[in-house]
């Protein structure tokens, strides 16, 4: 059955494919699962019937049958578990992969959704200038033991899986930002997700759909 | 196969059960699965052998055999999964119990984390005062919508699942900061988590540890 997921109708991110329906589309592409998308306004996802789908008001949603799902991580895993291509196929492989995705969205993205979110909630404060060495270094002790764990590997856990996939798409929102940059093998890592045909083929959806809600054909 | 989790050998929590080996333990007497527990004190948290469980150098690590897990809710899913009494057997309502999972980690925990760690991170810092009070309207925020979505219910999906003891300790962390004190159906909800028989005996297990290392028998 054919999935539909919901999405910014104009991303804030002006089509830098960082939404969070952005990790969606690329599970969806790794396992060659077509889907539909339906596009929703700030406006609308505050509204009952998006909260029906989404008890947070966000996106995005997966909507598969009678199967309704919210959380990008849980929507990735879903995917993950029913076509091939994002778990491996033996047992302890598939739970490490598995563990990583947690640690990609509960121990690698709380700081630098923090560092983002001062940006547009503290930027007018008088302590923001000095708060983001703070937040830079909460950032940077997470990519130490994260770049060391990678090392010379191409990905975390042998073969490529959705705990790269969630990995990648965290990562992503650090560019230019200047940290990620200093772990050469990090970037190198985020480089490999990027050129995945899969991720390209997603990547252009999302700016596809952003490129429409500012008139551009 | 008897698991083997680490934890800490002195809880900086003093015994609360904040600490993350908390629902672990919780998941494991739910399954009513016996356990070993390892304790690493901070100093050898980091070190090479534990990093080599664990590559943030934290606490818990879950071993059964060859599997070597990190991150709570990867551990806490891989019982789930693997025992009884945790996730519903119908596939979308299970799908929807691993959802609150990743919205107890990946929506609601951030800004209560964050609100912890300013505490200990920037309590000396001249803005402290007035960052607070931003900091806890963006976990009010979060909090009105699940109040919302539980409503009278007993737990988020029906029968209890893994989603909730994930979303109970999520919430815990929050006792006596006269937040989830301003919802009655929340602060039933964790109530009702801790009231469960596999709660309590997981508290004693983590309580008792933290009462040895103060000498306490």
């Amino acid at each position: 059955m054919k999935p539909t997921i919901t999405t910014f109708e104009a991303s804030p991110d002006e089509g830098r494919g960082l939404a969070r329906d952005m990790p969606v589309r690329w599970a969806l592409e790794e396992a060659g699962r077509p889907y539909d998308v339906r596009l929703v306004s700030f406006a609308r996802m505050k509204q009952p019937a998006h909260r029906a789908l989404h008890p947070f008001g966000q996106i995005p949603t997966y909507q598969e049958g009678d199967l309704v799902l919210f959380e990008s991580g849980a929507i990735v895993l879903h995917i993950a578990e029913h076509d091939a291509g994002l778990l491996p196929g033996e047992a302890n492989a598939r739970a490490r992969a598995i563990a990583w995705m947690f640690a990609a969205l509960n121990t690698i993205e709380p700081p630098i959704v923090e560092r983002e979110q001062v940006e547009y909630l503290e930027a007018d404060r008088r302590w923001h200038e000095d708060r983001l060495p703070l937040l830079d270094e909460r950032i940077r002790n997470r990519l130490d033991d994260l770049s060391a764990r990678l090392g010379n590997d191409e990905w975390l856990g042998g073969a490529f899986s959705a705990g790269d996939l969630m990995m990648v798409a965290v990562l992503r929102r650090l560019a230019g930002m200047g940290i990620v940059e200093d772990y050469p093998n990090l970037s190198a890592y985020v480089a490999r997700g990027e050129a995945r045909p899969a991720y390209r083929r997603a990547f252009a959806a999302q700016l596809a759909v952003f490129e429409a809600s500012r008139g551009v054909t």
